[in-house]
């Protein structure tokens, strides 16, 4: 059947279904089967909030619902809108001068999108490589999230300090900054990186000791966004923290 | 165009579309245009990670997704994998004995389902009314969540004593024992209602306060389930928290 075909029957379905209060959708992607469908998305909804505790790799049969949802509109969706709850957030703060108003963000899946290499291990089913990882990050070639580039530049202009808190390691400083000005990102106050001192700590226990420093250091955190529970989650939190969505790894 | 022919051209489509890659499906209920869908799903992702933060009604253009979420599948599915997070995480604890192992359960969307009352309020798209919300509180005929009401038999058999913790006031302890009961739920260990002095305090206060209390009486709080970030957030926390899904209003 060729696609004006389709597209006709499409449309007469569509058509003939106003009354009966029938919806069509017409999905782009792999073909996940509705049911699996249907339990993809309630475990990426307990992923999102946390329910779901620890795991290591996403399961079998959400490989390809993780595509389509990567893929489509829907991370892009999801993405400008925990971006517009952060800046309307800010927007209703007053703030003082002097630079301390500071917001953390988080580098992998929430400035840099690694989809381009996560596309190649099926999206999180494979167990996490540390190797291969380490060499797309040394590429330095992750774009941005469009959403977030954008909540950047606009955070600055309000003047916030915008300090940057990922879990890569010092060794990995030189291709990160060089990555995060190939995506359009300048003028940071701080990346701060794991030291020799933070490895083998969890990510919650890292970030709360770094966010801790930096309210020592005079630091007012009004805003913490990051993919991970574990960004955002230990004393001291930010006023408000932004989960953004992240269905393919669990960062303890 | 009966419905007859409307299935054989949504059976043709569909066939014609497996090697190009385009699915369908067919959803029941009202007919909600792709943009709203789209972004009702982000708002909706949005809210259940507190992004969000306080809200007063649902957004208008909303309403019809929220419709379709919480009278279709979905809402159903996404509230049978919270319950599987939390029976999971229960069946993996080594307990000691004495009653001392306490789960925390909210009441409203979280045991009992208020859902024939949030249809005719246009599913949260109308401003909370307490007297109307009263009203019906005290007819005590909301019906179980069939996913909670599982979960709390579960984790009865395992041996935990549960505590049921609500905003409702003192005043409410009658109508909400009698749904309960008419609900199906037995044997519980405490219910735990708003006193005269718990009145004006957000939930998050009155109920870490009672967390706390519980504590100090020797419980150890291994579990807490609520459809609210304010059943869930405050110290002292639960081991594990399970954020139970409500799209249709938001309590500080």
């Amino acid at each position: 059947m060729d696609h004006y075909l389709l597209l006709f029957l499409l449309l007469a379905a569509a058509l003939s279904s106003a009354s009966s209060r029938i919806i069509l959708r017409i999905l782009p992607g792999a073909g996940v089967p509705s049911e699996d469908y249907l339990y993809c998305d309630s475990w990426r909804l307990s992923v999102e909030t946390n329910n779901a505790g620890f795991w290591d790799t996403i399961p079998a049969r959400c490989v390809g619902f993780v595509d389509l949802y990567m893929n489509g509109d829907r991370y892009d969706s999801d993405s400008q809108v925990v971006a517009a709850d952060a800046i309307s957030f800010a927007r209703s703060l007053r703030l003082a001068g002097g630079g301390v108003n500071a917001w953390i963000f988080d580098v992998d899946e929430t400035l840099l999108s690694n989809l381009p290499y996560y596309k190649g291990v099926g999206f999180g089913s494979e167990i996490f490589n540390e190797t291969a990882f380490d060499e797309w990050v040394d590429l330095a070639q992750a774009p941005a999230l469009p959403a977030s580039l954008k909540l950047y530049k606009d955070l600055q202009q309000l003047g916030f300090s915008l300090i940057l808190l990922t879990g890569r390691s010092e060794a990995q400083r030189n291709s990160t900054e060089k990555n995060l000005l190939f995506a359009g990102y300048r003028n940071w106050e701080r990346l701060i990186l794991r030291e020799a001192s933070d490895i083998g700590k969890s990510a919650v226990i890292y970030k709360s000791e770094k966010r801790a420093q930096f309210e020592a250091q005079g630091f007012r955190i009004y805003g913490n966004s990051g993919d991970q529970w574990s960004d955002l989650l230990g004393a001291p939190v930010a006023k408000r923290s932004f989960k953004l969505p992240n269905p393919m790894y669990y960062i303890l």
